[in-house]
Parts: structure tokens; sequence; C-alpha cells
């Protein structure tokens, strides 16, 4: 079953590699034990297979981790970290005193797990099934946009074989022919409570990733020369490779080697320094990784601005298709590229696929190998807007969370929000989209109410740090603003409003035009109503609240097209929260789970349509007299 | 390639599948055009597949459709709902005149994607991937708990392939055997925008769906007989089917059959009207399905109310420990089962696992199928509790918001919430849990302080209908309450506080007891500060906050262990949103991305540690003076 090496090594340098990985091991458990916690055994199965790699086949310039040349590693199994540092160790960019003396104490980039505080790592990892589908990113933009060898290396672990995720990832792998790109799996048959599904079947996992139309390489993960062999043929591959290593949790200390209980634990004290002295000592081996080609230098972005489509005030856009107007324009910029989830044609990002098919990727109904791609992609310096239905996009959660964390930069758009998409009821609506987006670390929430905002908005969102999301919605609505007019993110727009308003009306999206409605009928009424546009929902426009919270003796009615939780309504009382003078909020959301109907329909059910919206500046003006 | 039909059906009654399957084309095709919406070319492909399914191998009581005995049937392809209403109207349960004229109508049940409103409905679906997943769960509990001869049929498309969960459920049907689940894949070739990914390679489907451990049997869609022979053969199998289908996408309808262009568009009125006629009209055959074998009646749950654990007053125990005593101890009720993703050592889900092994699912690293498995077991009348740590549940979030729209009455809890977990980092920290949770319609969110108010609320959860989450704590903290204290969900508990309070600490989990230690601390100074633990975060306890607020002049602290936006403190100012009187509302959470360290490091690091608090209270106080 087993891969045989066809040709050994020379003695001497089996010797050279042995004694790496002895080190690799060693370190892996001297700066667990030292730290008290973390994963030495799910390191020591790994680290022949580590030593090989770094020695032989990682083309890596250690001391230009940024360079456009280099290789990519990624550690899929995030919880290996210490064998992770100890390469760094190896690598000379760390020293033995950092990794041993600061391995996750409180102040060191050298965490729990990996993360791009540290200039070595391109994504954070520790959600399992994460690594391998950002690594797919990162290969379709070196076949596809680079065009430079550099190979991509996953290492994973084999727990993580059970997330529908690698096999997303591999799929697209071989969909898109990705012979840069290599899978290491670590089948040391454990898992965090017990054997994992497979254990050693390593014959089942073949037939999987063959299945799945990638070559799979079956290895002792212990045998140094097959390891070379079979990472030798992955880099000269035709397509994606999955090396399917059988090693030994604990592999090198006897007195855990393939055994349970042993997943998450250092090795205690006395027993890591017998297992050091076993291993033949601390050693101080430093590692020249091959040098990767030099690669010209990365394209300069030039030229003109982008254009932004213009759309005549009062006609009716939907904002779906001024993002893809937008998204179209911005195609200009060669670092723009653009991801779907098969849905192109309702997210209108087709727009910017039919003008630039060689920086679209469709991912099919796969969003979370869609938002994985994103986040490999700017790896290598793009600028990835990745678009689905609003609703979908919670399918890559997880995803969208981890970006928070690496501090990846990119661009997600989410169509068909809220119970204004109609007839396709419950199932299509984005109704948690803000509350979940907002929640990410340091992202931006965006939800335009018109075409020419839209349009500036993701003009906004191409430079822009972070997590960035834009929520668009279905159907057309008139064009409120004037072409040029400013949307900087944190902003808002006065749509209505003087000296005297009573009550303020505060919307974003589609219950804009519901509050410019109910302006009109209240002034109908005699009631002045001030109508702010909250088009940034992360950043909020204090200030803007603030003004409004002053001018109408704090009556404010906030309506959303969103469940009532964590949206529009919970940014605008934050924002608010240690304001001195009073502020009565009346919020607007859907409250009921929705059905099938029209727009108007499902928005009056819900009380956030004009009537509602009415109703409740009335009932506010009421209250307070 | 294909599997050709080893034996015909008679002539007669291949006449009779004929005529109904068109009558299935032809009611899919006239209630869509008539809405004016909806997917009739989805619908057309599998017409056959089904007409043979409900007349020959479906055994279901259509009078009785919560029947133990029934067969189960999924339409994972949710956007088929004219075909599925199609086959309620043959089976008589709704009428043609129901079906052609509320079809996607405001108020109608019948909605553009199915729903659980609908009695023959078992789970929504509408986001593709689920309906599969959840029919492991269905059949996981037809094999293990029910031990009924009952069988599982999910209609699955070929877009939906593309989804890791599908191949999640694959692995998990293999792995637990499940010889009662069938999934019909209609390979129709396109998706929305243009062809699959695999389009016809119906030899590539097999190879993955063998590698994945399911028998995969390839046949001619369009063959009744192939496909009555298929789907014995899936009865009778001793492992999970895949029926790979050849179909083609609006089969029957020249004009559109294999068309790209056509996804999710009603044909036009004219057009409809000229199909229809090609097909034969309009018909009203009645289908009889075969009955299920009766069954035995559902034990009752019967016995004592199960005995709590109890613990010292002060002794530390983490709320994870509590969660899993108090699992266990729900365990003395027969409907009470739990699944993992693989970490129950830490999530403490173990201790049930341990007590009643034939009742505890080990799921292994796939979050999504684990929720999706437990929305399948309360199909069944099961209470299914699933865990794992609180940042991986983002995994499965849309599978969290779709159990939303089932109304499937699930616990989930999530472990190692927010940056007190420490040394591990943030991939690891459930930081925007509450958040996410919250905007789940129709979900309740608690998050315990201590053991006993975690053992009461886990027993709380049981019967509660619903998405109930649990947010547990890793470390070890003092009981604060004593045994046989009432926690009711949507309640609180005053810790601190008394008539002459200047301030209110509200925390929730680990932040009160930073409360308490703050509130002590503000004492010494001669400040007294009110302390609440928030336990239920949703629905919340607004007596309990207007008290406090009429009770400290509006002096509010909301400390939480989460990102600012959506949880505790949203909760806190979206219940008081209307209050007449001023609040000001002193937000502490983690604003910024954390790092590794201890507990107290990282709380401190991020302002919801003691000293913080303190400096919170001071500061409230100062500015009001």
């Amino acid at each position: 079953m087993t891969m045989e090496a066809e040709r050994t090594l020379p003695a001497e340098e089996l010797t050279r590699l042995g004694e790496l990985a002895a080190q690799l091991r060693v370190d892996s458990i001297r700066c667990s034990t030292r730290a008290g916690s973390g994963h030495p055994t799910s390191s020591l199965s790994a680290a022949d297979l580590l030593a090989v790699l770094i020695s032989r086949h990682l083309r890596y310039d250690w001391a230009d981790p940024h360079g456009r040349a280099n290789d990519h590693l990624i550690f899929s199994k995030g919880h290996a970290s210490p064998l992770l540092y100890a390469v760094f160790k190896a690598a000379g960019v760390i020293s033995d005193e950092e990794l041993v003396e600061t391995y996750r104490q409180f102040g060191s980039p050298l965490q729990g797990h990996p993360t791009p505080v540290l200039p070595w790592v391109d994504v954070a990892t520790g959600s399992l099934g994460q690594g391998l589908p950002a690594g797919v990113g990162i290969a379709l933009a070196g076949r596809y946009l680079d065009h430079l060898p550099f190979h991509v290396w996953a290492l994973c672990g084999d727990s993580e074989m059970a997330e529908g995720s690698i096999w997303e990832a591999l799929d697209k792998a071989s969909h898109y022919g990705l012979h840069n790109l290599t899978a290491i799996v670590d089948v040391n048959r454990f898992g965090q409570r017990g054997p994992t599904e497979l254990e050693w079947d390593l014959d089942t996992y073949r037939r999987r990733v063959e299945a799945f139309g990638c070559q799979a390489l079956v290895i002792d993960g212990h045998d140094l020369a097959a390891i070379d062999e079979a990472l030798g043929r992955a880099r000269q591959a035709t397509g994606p490779t999955v090396v399917l290593a059988r090693t030994v949790k604990g592999k090198g200390v006897p007195e855990v080697e393939n055994k349970p209980g042993w997943h998450g634990k250092p090795l205690e004290p006395e027993l890591a320094e017998r297992a050091v002295q076993a291993l033949g000592g601390v050693r101080q081996i430093r590692v020249t990784a091959p040098r990767p080609e030099p690669a010209p230098p990365a394209p300069t972005v030039t030229g003109q601005p982008p254009e932004l489509p213009r759309y005549d005030k009062g006609t009716k856009v939907a904002t779906r298709n001024a993002y893809g107007d937008a998204l179209r324009a911005l195609g200009s910029r060669p670092d723009v590229v653009a991801l779907d989830g098969e849905v192109s044609d309702s997210t209108r990002a087709d727009k910017f696929g039919e003008a630039y098919p060689d920086r679209f990727f469709e991912m099919f109904i796969s969003e979370q190998q869609m938002v994985a791609a994103a986040v490999g992609l700017q790896v290598r310096g793009y600028r990835p807007f990745a678009s689905t239905f609003a609703a979908f996009l919670s399918r890559a959660y997880d995803f969208i969370r981890m970006a928070g964390v690496s501090r990846a930069d990119i661009a997600l758009s989410g169509s068909h929000a809220g119970v204004e998409i109609g007839a396709d009821g419950p199932s299509q609506m984005g109704l948690e989209d803000l509350a979940a987006m907002r929640a990410v670390q340091g992202s931006t929430v965006l939800y335009p109410s018109d075409a020419v905002s839209c349009a500036a908005l993701v003009a906004g969102m191409v430079d822009r740090k972070g997590v960035n999301y834009l929520r668009t919605t279905r159907g057309k609505y008139p064009v409120l603003y004037d072409n040029g007019d400013a949307f900087p993110v944190g902003g808002s727009k006065l749509l209505r409003g003087g000296d005297d308003d009573q009550v303020a009306l505060i919307g974003a999206g589609v219950t804009v035009h519901n509050c410019l409605a109910a302006a009109d009928q209240l002034a109908g009424e005699g009631i002045n109503a001030r109508v702010i546009d909250l088009y940034s929902v992360k950043p909020v426009d204090r200030q803007r609240l603030l003004d409004a919270v002053r001018g109408t003796g704090g009556r404010l009615v906030v309506v959303e097209d969103h469940h009532p939780e964590g949206g529009l309504g919970s940014a605008v009382l934050e924002s608010l929260a240690d304001l001195a003078e009073p502020v009565r909020v009346a919020h607007l959301a859907v409250r009921e789970l929705p059905t099938s109907g029209t727009s108007t329909e499902l928005m009056d059910q819900a009380g956030i349509g004009v009537s509602a919206i009415v109703a409740a500046a009335r009932a506010a003006l009421a209250s307070s007299r």
C-alpha cells in the first residue's frame, strides 16, 4: 500500500535530516512543557515531514518573508504550532530563547495557534479545515494571476479530513488544476479525544483523494527518503497532490507514542527532560532552505482611478446591479479579483466576470471555499470581492471569523437581504447577517440604499483593511443621490431634516425608502421627520446620531429589514449608550418568522413598512408630549 | 456506465407511472407560471424519480404525516418546491386549487422553499447541502434509537454536491452504516448560472460516493423501470445508497430542455399552456403510497424528574463540567440524546457519552453535520444536545439559521468562550457567538456564571422550543448559588444590591465574577454597586434592568467577554431602548484582537477585568455628579 522510496538519499543527508527532525521534536517538547500547554504529540508526528520539507523542498527566503517568489507553508493543523515555531528557530528567524521562553506567553507573537502577527504566517489557523482551503486561494493566484512557480504546502491533520471544507478545497484544487498545491496529511490516527474516524485506513483516504481529482501519494511519514521522494513528485506533478503520511502520534517519545489521552497535553517536566535527552539533547542546527528563483517585481498598480458607473436620480436600480457595475469599473485595477458561489447572475458579479474572465473565479456552491480563496488571494496582494446571497454567507461564518483573526483584507457582498426578497421565503432571506458581520473583529459593514451610494461604497472597500461586508437589495428602488456625492465609510446622509424636526427616522438599505415615504406622510400631518440614511452600519456615524437626538428631543425610530438583535438598531443603541440625555428609540425590525409574499406584503407584515414607521413616529410624539 | 434495468415493469404500471410523472410536470409548470416565480425546470428533471418513489417505494400514510412508521421524504434541493407540492396534490393532501392558486402567495403555506409549516415537511430546505445532512440525523434515529424500518429518502441537486456538507453527510452515513438512508441525486447538469462543475460526469460522482463508503447506483433518471429497480435496491441495501440519476433539466418541455438560462424562471403563460397541452393536459391522478408497517407506539417518557448535580457554594467548578454533569443527569430521560464534534472531553459531553453510549453520537470534526443531525433527531421526537467549542459552532451557522427556519427544537452548547480561555489564542475564542446566536429566529441564549445555574439552565433547555444556545466557560470559578435555586429562562439574579445602590454592574458568565470582585473593591471605597447576573441573554430580564436603572439613577456598567457588537451589551440596550428616563451604559467588551496569555492577563488587556470595571463605575459616578 505504502509507496517505497525508489531511490534513497545519501547517508550523510539522511543523518543531517534525522538530526534536524530530532531538533524539531526536542524544541516542540521544550517550548510546550515550558508553557504548560500546547500540542507536542501532534508536533512529534509531523517532525520528519517538516525536516525534509524545509531542508529540501520549501523554496523560501527566510530573510524576506514577503518575497514574491517564496513558496508558502501553511499549518492547516494549527495546533502543531510548537513544530511550526521550531521550524522558525531552525530557519534562524526566531531565537531558541524566544521559542522556549515566550511560547504561549502574554505579549509573545508565538501564540497558541499561528497568526499572521508573525511575518512567516500567511493565515491564522486553529479552526480545522481552513488552512488548505486558504492554500487553494494562494495557489489560484500563483497559477492564474502571478504566473510564478512558487508552490503551496499545507500540513493537514487527519482529524480535519472530516470537515467538508477539506473536500471543497480538493474539489476546487482539481477543478482549477492546481499543480502548485500540495497537502501533506499527517495521519497519526488520533484526534483529541480518541481515534479518528478512519484511523490508519490510508487506502480509504487515497480513494477519496483520487476521486476528488488529486494525486495521492501514500508514504511512511517517518521514512525520510520516502518523504523526500513524495515531495519531489508533488512539485513536479501536473495537478494537485495529497501526500498521505502514515505517522505515529508522539513519535520519538516512547512513553507517549501512539497512545490516547495525549492530545493537547505537554509532557511533564521530568518526562520532557528525559525525552529531550533520549532524542540527543538540545541542538542549534540552522537549516538553509532552497532559494526560490528570483521573481520579477510585482506589477505596479497604475492608471486612472476607476470611473464609477453613473445613475440618473429617480430611476429605479437594484443595489446588487450597482455592485456589479462598480465592481466591473474597479476591474481597471489589475489587483482586483472576484469570486462568486454560482449565483453571479443574481449578485451581479457576472458583470465583472464577463469583463475580466481571467480574474473571476467561479467557486460553485461552496461558500466556505469561496471565502477561504479570497483570504488566500489577498495573501498574494490581490483585492478579492466575493459574493453570494447574504443568507448563504452564513455558511462561511467560521471562515469569515478566522479572516478577522488573520487580519485579512477582503470584501464580501451579500445580496438578497431581508424579507424584501419576497416570494422565495425565509431560507433565502439574510436576516442575521448584519449581526454576524458586525461581530467579526475589525470588520466594516455597509448597507447602501441606492445605486449611487452602493457604487461609491464598493469603491470605498477596495483599499480598506479587514473584513468588509456590503449588503445589497434584490429589488429596484429609486436613485436618491447625485453622482459624485461622497459616501465615506463611517458616514451617513441626511435626506430630510431641518431645525424643527420632531422625530428622526433612521434606516439603511431598503428601509430608507420606507422612511422617506413615511416622512412624506407625516409631513402631510404636520409632523416634521428627519430621515437619516445610515449606510455605514459599522463604523456608525455617531455625530449624526447625536445631532438627531439633540435636534428631535431624543425621539428616534430605527427601521431595519433584519432580526431585531445585533443589527442596525443595536448599532445605533451601542453608539449612544453612554449619552447623558434621554433617548427613546422605537425599534422596528423583523420579529417573526417570515413567509413568502411580495416585498411590500412582507415588509408590512414585519412592521417595517411605511405605515408602521408612521405609527411609530406618531407614538413617539404622543408619549413625550 | 449506467445501470440497465434488469427487469422491466408491466406495461400497465409503466403507463400509470408515466401519467403520474406527466401530472407532476404539468402541475409544476402551472403553479410556478401562475406565481410568476419558482423553479419549474429543476422540478421537471426530477418528476420521473418522484413518480416512481411515491408510487412504489415511499411507505407513507399521508393521512398521518407524523406517524412513527412513515418513511421520510426530504427535498434537499428545496427550490424544486413545485414538484414537492405537486406530489402533495397527487397524494391528496392539498387541492389542485390550493397548489395552483396559492403557491408562493402571501399567507400560503406553499412557500417558495419548503418549511415545516406543512406537516409533510420535516425540515426547511433551500440552503443547499442541508437536507441530506438532516436526513442523516433522521436515519440515525431510525437505526439506533427507534429501531424501526422506515427509510429516509433525500432528493439532492447536483449543484449542491459541491457543498462540503454533502460529503460530511455521506461520510457519517457510511460510518454509522445507515442502510436506511438513500440520496437521490438529480444530475441535470445545470446550476443557476450555467453548467455545474461536473456536468454529466456521473463516473466521477460514482467514484466519490463509493470512496465515501456508500453504494452508488447510476441510472437514467427518466427510465421508470431503472428508477424502480434502483430504489428497490436502495431499500434492501446493507449501507447507505446514492442513486445518481442522469436527468435533463426541463425534461418534457422541448423549448427549455437542457438549455442554460432557465434556472429559477417560470415559463411564460403562453409557453406554459403549450407545454401543459403537449404533456397531455391537467390530470387529477391520486397516488396511493405503499403503507408503512404499523409501528409500536412511541415509548412514553416516564420516571422521576432528573436529579440535577449539586455543588458546594464557593468551590470552584467549570460551567462546562456542570454542563456535562447536568446532561448526564438528564440522560435518565430516554428521549435525551447528545452529539459532539470530537471534543467531548473539553465540552464535557463525554460524561453523557460514558453513561449513555447508545444515545451519544460522535460526529468527529464536522460541526455542520453535527447540527444537521441534531435537527434530524428532533424530527423523530428526540431532544438533542450538541456541543463543541463556541468558536466552532460558527462553522455550522447556516445550519443553525436554518434550524430556526425549521422551528427545530435543539440545544447547543458552546464551550471555551471568550478571551477567558487563555493560551490557545483567538482562533479558539468564541467572541461573536452571542451576537450570532441571538440573531437566530426564535432562539434562546443562556450564559451561566456558575455550576448550579448552569445545571439548572441545561435542565431548562430540555423541553424548550426553538434553537437553544448555552455558552460555557473553560476555567473554574466559585459556585455562587444554592442548589435548588430557580433559574428561569428570561430571569436573572441579583447578587449584590440594596436601596442605596449608586451603580449597577451587569455581567454574564465569567464577567459576573469580575463584577463581584469589583463591587467588593468599590464597597471599600464607599461606593455601593449592585451586581446582576444576566444569565439569560435572550430573552433578557427587562424588569431587573428597569429596576437597576431606577435604583441607580441610570448608571449601568455592562461587562462581557465578547466583541462589543450584538452581545450582552446590545441585549441590555435593546431592552431599554424605549425607556423615557436617561440611562448611561458603560459598555466593557473585547474591542481588540486578543492574543495568548492567562485568563486574567487577557481579561485585563481587553478591559473587562476587575480594575476596568472599578474604573468604569467610578467614572459613571463622577460624570453624573
